[in-house]
């Protein structure tokens, strides 16, 4: 119906800032890698040394701030990158791929914190893109509670956590519609809670999906 | 109909390598300038500093080669950043804005070189440039010449310069199909005569597009 291909091995996590990301990959690639299993775990913008450039140019506050539409551009371009080039020859192999932040974070930062056309994006993943995860599992938090967990190690901070509190409140609300409006691939998980509470969930929803594709 | 808004003082440069677009530009900044117009001369990709860098990224060989997608997307980054941020600012001024290449060579070079789709080529455009110049010179030679002309000068050939003579040819051929699809806008000059002769040609185009635009 996308035209998008859901890749079985694929798992990415979306969430704002202080959702605790970090914390949850490591436990998702513990628990694959103790299942036997190969494991890359890659972010974005970044994932090839092109695509690490380009995150260079995105966030770091020394260089000239790009438009909103050339931002739009940059993080597909490093996208298309981190594709073709680290995700999908790893998933070829037959590793697992856990990726912090994907297409998902364009719709909601790019679409909603900046106010570009949705439209416009989702032609940019048909073009440029043309995978889904599996699972998406999304650390959802409040945005000034996120915040305040962030604030003590953001000594600092870079271009997007400069934006201010109704930026990542209207990402927040489009990650949450696009979790709603596709249940089948998202996990939302309440990442108000205790780290290892969080963790624990999420490793419990990737042994479900790897139960289920087996 | 194009969607795309024609700039009365506009110009752009298109051409293969060697044609000569340095000399051509010097002439008509001074033919403007004679006329006491204010003139800004600018390049793609580039024109704006991080524009620039994303040029880096692209040309420079000592970076991970993007893939063809990628490539197609940071020449666009490059194009927003510099329509919104130099271009678009120095035509409302009043000044004339000379530009060697713009999204003509993203046809050529992305579409017929890399094989890229111009449907998608154009979606860009109209999203993320929305202009067009009100004349574009395409200096035209044959593709072998022009390298012999080019080769004494490269000791270090950029990503694109060390593409083979079939690319520089389906270049040509969109630039060439392009031209005869908008003979409004575009002049096609013989670019394999002395150079006076073809910087001449382009500063009485130029003349003539004042003359007509007063």
């Amino acid at each position: 119906m996308t035209g998008l291909a859901v890749q079985e091995r694929f798992i990415t996590l979306e969430g704002g800032e202080g959702a605790g990301k970090s914390t949850v990959i490591a436990a998702l690639r513990d628990a694959l890698e103790a299942a036997g299993e190969d494991v890359v775990c890659t972010r974005e913008p970044g994932g090839t040394p092109l695509a690490e450039e380009i995150r260079g140019l995105l966030l770091d506050p020394q260089h000239e701030a790009a438009v909103p539409q050339a931002e739009l551009l940059l993080v597909f371009a490093a996208r298309a990158q981190h594709v073709k080039r680290t995700i999908l020859p790893a998933l070829q192999r037959g590793a697992w791929v856990i990726c912090d932040r994907f297409t998902d974070s364009s719709y909601a930062y790019q679409g909603g914190g900046r106010g570009l056309d949705a439209q416009f994006i989702a032609e940019l993943e048909r073009r440029a893109v043309g995978i889904l995860p599996a699972m998406t599992l999304l650390l959802d938090i409040d945005v000034h509670e996120g915040r305040v967990r962030t604030s003590s190690r953001d000594l600092w901070p870079d271009r997007i956590e400069r934006e201010q509190e109704d930026f990542f409140a209207r990402a927040r609300g489009v990650f949450l519609m696009r979790a709603e409006a596709d249940p089948g691939r998202f996990r939302v998980i309440d990442a108000a809670r205790p780290r290892e509470r969080v963790a624990a969930e999420a490793v419990a929803h990737l042994l479900r999906l790897r139960e289920s594709s087996r």
